[in-house]
This record gives C-alpha cells, sequence and structure tokens, in this order.
C-alpha cells in the first residue's frame, strides 16, 4: 500500500475518482443506520429478559430486611444494591449512594450542588466564585464537558494516551486555584478504550491543588463491560488517595445501564464518607428516596459481582464481533495509507478513530449523506471543537454485524474521499 | 361538654388527674404506630398489583409508536404517558414532562434550575439576586419549605382558610420583587384539605407580581384523591393565567405516588411552551432520558383519565373508614371541650389538627412518649416554626382501623393531657 503524502498528483487523482464511484454506489443503496451513540442492542438488552419477571406478586415486593420495596423512603437505596455496588466500585457499602436510572443524572446533580452550595459542607458556592475551570482529558464524553458547558465551568482540555492523561499538564493546572475539578473514565476511556495506568492513577491519587474545592469525577462507566478474556483492573482510586489523606478529592460513578437497561437501570455514587454525608445531606432535601421496585430487581437478578460478571461476559459475546467487523474494514481499507489511525479497544463501547487533520467533519458529512449516522464531529472535545477536527467516534454496539460492515465500509471510503479532497486541495 | 376554660380549678384537676390515668395505661400498652407521613398502606399498593405483570417478555416492552422502551432516549417521557397526565393536569401533552418516580425530585431540580439560570431564558440567576423570598402559605407541606430553607430562600407565611391563602396579603407581597414564588398545593391542602376556591384561582391568575422572575409553584399532589363521591373540582390556573398573558408564571406538579407505587410511580410537571423548553433544555444537560419501562407498565395499567378515576375510587374506599375512625375519636373525646378544632377533609392524605396555642410539641412529645410517632409539630411551617405552636399533621393512610382508633384515643388523651397542663399551669 503507498501512502497517499507519497503519491502522485496523478496517483491521487485516480485515487479519488475511485473513491468516489464507491461513494456514489453507496449513496444509491439508500443506507439508514446510526452509529453515533453507545446504545446497546436489542440481543444485548434480551440478556436481562429474566429481570421482568423477579417483582411480582408471587416473588413478591420485599427485599431481604423485609422493606416493602414499593413504598417511600431509602434515601440512599437498598442495602443488598448499596453491597452489590460496593463490589463493582471497589468501597464499603456505606459509601455507595444508590440513585434512578442515570449515572450521568447523580453527576450533574452532583455538580449542581457544588455550584449552589460549594462542593464541601460550608464551602463557597461555585457560582460565587469567578472563572472557575474543570480539567477535561481528551478526546473524552461529550456529556461531560455538556455538564461543564451548562454551569458555565470554563474547560481546559490535556491530550490522554494509552495510559490516561498527561500528568505533567494535570499536575502544573492543579495549582491554578480557579481549577475545580476533573472528568475521568478511567477504565475503556469513552471514546478512547485507553485504560488508566497504575501509574497515572498512583499520580492522581497524589495530586496537591490549590482549590480545597477540587473533585474529580471518577466515571467508571464501564468497569466491567470488557470485550475480551483480558480483563483490565485498574488501581482504587479512592484506596490510593486515602494513602495521602485526599479521600475527599474523589467522586466515583458506576451504572447498571450498560449491564441490565440503559433507560431502565440503577446507577450509583461512592466516595468519603465525609463526601457521601454532603451528597446525602442534599438528597434529603431533593427526593423521599428511589425507586426501590427496580432496584430490587436488579438484586434479585445479580444475586453478586460474580453474576454480574458472567453476565457481562455474555454481553462481550455479542459486542465482540461487531468490533471486529468495524476493525477489519478500517484495517483492510485504510491500513499503511496514512491518512488514519484508530484504537483496538478490550473494552467499553467506542472505537477512536483519528483521520487527517481538517477531515473530521467533512467524513462525518459525507457519510451522514449516504445515510450513515456518526457521533458529530468535534464532540468527543469541550465545546464541541476538535482543534484538529480529527477525532471521530465509532459506537458499533446497537447496528448488526452485516449493517456495521456496510456502514464501516462507507466511513472508511469517506475517511479516503475527504483526504484526497484535502491533499488535491479541491 | 364543659369548655375547660370555664371549668373550676379542682375540675381541672380532677379531668386532669383522670387524663393522666389514662395516658398511664396507654404507655403499658406498648403501642408502636406512625401516623407522621402520608404513605398509602399495604392494602391501597396492592390495588395496583396487575402493574407488576404490565411489562414482561409476553407484553413486550415496545409502546404503542414503537419505541424500545429498555434502550436510552425519550427526554420527555413516552407519548402514552404524557397525553395521561394531560388530562389529569388540564393541559395540552406537549405542555408535559414525564418524568422518574419523584415529584418532589422534579421541584428540587426546577428550583435548583431557577437558582443557577434563572427561572426563564436569560433570566438572573436567583443565587446572584440577594435576599430572594417565597410566599409560603401556611399551613403547608413541609418538604415544599425544606426546599426553600436548602437554597437559602427566606420564606414569608401567608394563612390559609378554607378558600386557599388570604389574597390580600399575597397580593401585597408580590409587590417586594424580591418575592420570586408561591408554594400552592391547590386541592386537598397538605395538610388541611382546604380546596382553594375559582375566586382564589383566579385572583392567583391576576397577580401582578414586581419580579418577573415570579413562579407559581403548583403541586396538584391531590388532584383525583378523592375520599368521598363529593369529588372537588378546581379552576385550572394555567388556563386561567392565559387569559391575562400569565401563562410563564404557573408551573404545575403531579404523580402517581399515591395512585401506584410512592416509591415507583411516575412524576410529571406541566408548564406554558416556553417555559416547558425552557426545562428541558436544562433537562438535556442532565439526563439521557427517564425510566420508560416504568413509564410503559403506567400507560398499559391506565389506559386513560377514567381507569385512574375508577382506581382512585378503590382508594378511597380503603381510606375513608381510617379518616372516619380518626374523626370519631376528634368529636367523641374533643368536642366542646374549647381545646381543639380540627378539619374533615374531602380529599388527600391528611386531617389538620390544631390544638390550643403553645400546646403542639407537647402533644407530639407525649404521644411519642407512649409509642405513637406524629409528624414533629411545627412541621407545617416555614423553618419548623409555628408560631402558635398549636397545629398537628394527622396521617391517617397506613396503619389499620384498629391501630387508628388506638394511636387517635391516645392523641385525644395528649391533647387534653397537655391542655390541663397548660390551664393548671403545671
Amino acid at each position: 500500500m503507498i501512502q497517499y503524502k507519497n503519491m502522485t498528483k496523478d496517483e491521487l487523482n485516480l485515487a479519488f475518482e475511485l473513491v468516489k464511484a464507491r461513494y456514489a454506489e453507496f449513496c444509491l443503496r439508500g443506507l439508514s443506520l446510526n452509529m453515533a451513540r453507545g446504545n446497546p442492542s436489542r440481543k444485548q438488552m434480551d440478556l436481562s429478559a429474566a429481570m421482568f419477571t423477579k417483582v411480582n406478586v408471587d416473588e413478591g415486593f420485599l427485599n431481604e430486611s423485609g422493606i416493602d420495596c414499593r413504598n417511600y423512603g431509602g434515601l440512599d437505596g437498598l442495602p443488598e444494591l448499596k453491597s452489590l455496588f460496593a463490589d463493582m466500585m471497589g468501597v464499603e457499602s456505606s459509601q455507595v449512594i444508590v440513585g434512578g436510572n442515570s449515572s450521568l443524572n447523580m453527576m450533574f446533580d452532583t455538580v449542581a450542588q457544588f455550584m449552589t452550595h460549594g462542593s464541601y459542607e460550608g464551602g463557597t458556592p461555585w457560582l460565587k466564585q469567578d472563572d472557575i475551570k474543570f480539567i477535561c482529558p481528551v478526546p473524552g464524553y461529550d456529556r461531560h464537558f455538556k455538564i461543564c458547558e451548562y454551569f458555565g465551568i470554563q474547560m481546559i482540555s490535556v491530550p490522554m494516551d494509552e495510559n490516561g492523561p498527561q500528568m505533567d499538564k494535570v499536575r502544573e493546572l492543579v495549582k491554578d486555584p480557579a481549577v475545580k475539578g476533573m472528568w475521568c473514565v478511567p477504565k475503556y476511556s469513552n471514546p478512547s478504550g485507553a485504560v488508566y495506568s497504575d501509574e497515572v492513577i498512583r499520580e492522581i491519587a497524589q495530586l496537591d491543588p490549590a482549590s480545597k474545592d477540587f473533585r474529580i469525577l471518577w466515571d467508571n462507566a464501564y468497569c466491567v463491560h470488557h470485550l475480551t478474556e483480558d480483563e483490565a483492573e485498574i488501581l482504587n482510586l479512592l484506596e490510593e488517595a486515602e494513602k495521602y489523606g485526599h479521600e475527599d478529592m474523589v467522586i466515583k460513578f458506576a451504572s447498571t445501564s450498560k449491564i441490565t437497561f440503559p433507560g431502565a437501570g440503577v446507577a450509583a455514587e461512592a466516595a468519603s464518607a465525609k463526601n457521601v454525608a454532603y451528597l446525602k445531606k442534599r438528597m434529603s432535601y431533593q427526593t423521599i428516596g428511589p425507586d426501590k421496585l427496580n432496584q430490587l430487581r436488579h438484586a434479585r437478578m445479580f444475586r453478586n459481582i460474580d453474576d454480574i460478571r458472567s453476565h457481562m461476559r455474555k454481553h462481550a459475546e455479542i459486542l465482540r464481533p461487531k468490533f471486529q467487523t468495524v476493525l477489519k474494514r478500517l484495517n483492510k481499507e485504510l491500513s499503511g495509507l496514512g491518512i488514519a489511525e484508530w484504537t483496538n479497544p478490550k473494552g467499553g463501547y467506542f472505537i477512536s478513530l483519528d483521520v487527517m487533520d481538517d477531515c473530521a467533519k467533512r467524513v462525518v458529512a459525507l457519510c451522514k449523506e449516504a445515510g450513515v449516522t456518526l457521533t458529530g464531529a468535534g464532540a468527543t472535545y469541550p465545546y464541541g471543537k476538535d482543534p484538529h477536527d480529527s477525532n471521530i467516534r465509532i459506537a458499533p454496539s446497537y447496528p448488526s454485524v452485516s449493517e456495521l460492515d456496510a456502514a464501516s465500509e462507507l466511513l472508511c471510503i469517506a475517511v479516503k474521499y475527504a483526504a484526497l479532497e484535502k491533499l488535491l486541495q479541491l
């Protein structure tokens, strides 16, 4: 394979003619596919079909300790589920708050609390401090960035590599007392699939920020979401932080959205005793309690963390061929051309594709025109602005293998199309 | 019956001896009952047992329009449920946002949005305005007041009568631009059972507050929660407000917490198109969507508002004897003594009891000591401070009829006990 940069103008023109023809053919197919969001597929959701029968008149609606899960109460969740999440999140049961169906909602509410009341009891509301900032490892999760955007928190990008964010940059940034927090997806990161190394996690635990307000929002969304048998284990940040008396700096999040049902799972957050008390205080004004019936369904479905682990292997069996289909196409069509790089994740929900600078938006637009929706280019960066316009997030979970094969063939054609347009200065 | 105030000292002393003896006897019974919160009883929750089977593999998990309710999405709720709540709340479907399991949570989040972003697009965040205030009709719902307390909103009490809040006072107060809102439970008000009259609702609709920020939080928690066949209908505040171009002043709330399951019902808010857009904008940052499976359960249980109405009559049949038991005791023990007044509500969840000034805390403490928990005295007032220390909220829904009979006998004894202590200046 000749790299595009080594081609003559005639060769590039010829390549472009071929790519244009293939693209035109795709446009005629009338595809209508979506690789934009990490939605589990129907088959994956079917894995939890048993949950529909877990709470009914025969099984009853009392939990193990006799709580009637239909009624009010239980601010921080059912004991069974607190204990299950404790095992998932590497904390004590008492450190867990189990909430509703959305960990994003818990993150939003946590930041909202910090905005109106400060990030600890007696702290100054962030809204009353000027020009506060967050560290955002990039590429990252668009919905994290959107929360900052909503609250007017200035975002500072820090590049990620395969071991996590560049920690020398992070260490420098936290010297600024206006820097109040950092978003992290430490395992199978969205979108790169990076797994934070032990060294990076130790360095995060040792951070000594200028602001006492500083909080790490540790969104371990893919903690049990392996794709291969090489199941990543990461260091326990909260435990590491405790070694330095930094345990109040960390708030962990997780959910069963991609274990059971995306819209009807259960979310949780976990933190130090002091943080948990502070978060629960707000919640005591906000609600009488979460949906305990749905928590009971989950508790009956998963007696312990091993039940979850074996359940997740079934997810992996469904997801793996989908990732492989996309990767095979990327390899076949784009390897050796010098116009794209991509990740080969061992877990999570995304493949991160870097195309030539200034080409990502064009690629997404070309795909859209031919009927394949991708995550908007730039979405993986704060303010939706990728400074290189090169990163594209691919979500292979929802379409079928054959749909993915077609969609990723089109994607590859679009990547070449945009690259050739650029090189030919069209 | 001689009124206590007309008794001689000797008569009072004799009465006190008798009451003390009865109280002492109660203390020996070892009661352990709770009339503190408006929790539906098991029998009431059993009325919705069918809901457990409404969503399962046989019935499927697609809604009428083919949405897979297990997956992400649907920010403002399933169309079926929006339409059901629209009928319940007297609005168009497009004006409804259906959320999670708690209307309190929706109220809290709405006020939180106003605190950080103002009460309309482009408004000044309430947190950035000094000394903002809310009008609180009293006695009222403690959890409304707690939301104000949490956000540091100063509360101004306005007395309620059987027709709603004293509107001359309200009209005077809204001339102050620092007054940003008012809490209302317009039907079968918590705790008095008052039903806002047409005149009061028209006057609320016509309010011309000095602050453009002003919002009425219209918590119609008991909109279909009748106890008798004399089912109250109230004017539609949003419709009335529209007549004066005041539709942006009103935000309505409702839920199925006391229709299906307190902890696993569905909540909704409804407002003008402009307000709905503003609320949904915040939600688009906060969550990907509510639990649509639980919404689907509800949609399949209640095809229309008539299904809800007939379901609520079954609730009334369970609740009515409980209210009657308490009222019978109150009548038998306290009528004619001139030491207490109470309401005889036609709906809702509470009886409001006014004892002699400075006696409510004592009554609650006496009951507590003998094993009956009541709502804390003062809870129905802002900051938990009843200026007369006279109001007690009775919640008869949860205990059985025989338990209620015992508990309310004890309550009556405690009311006499406290009154006699006061009159005898002990």
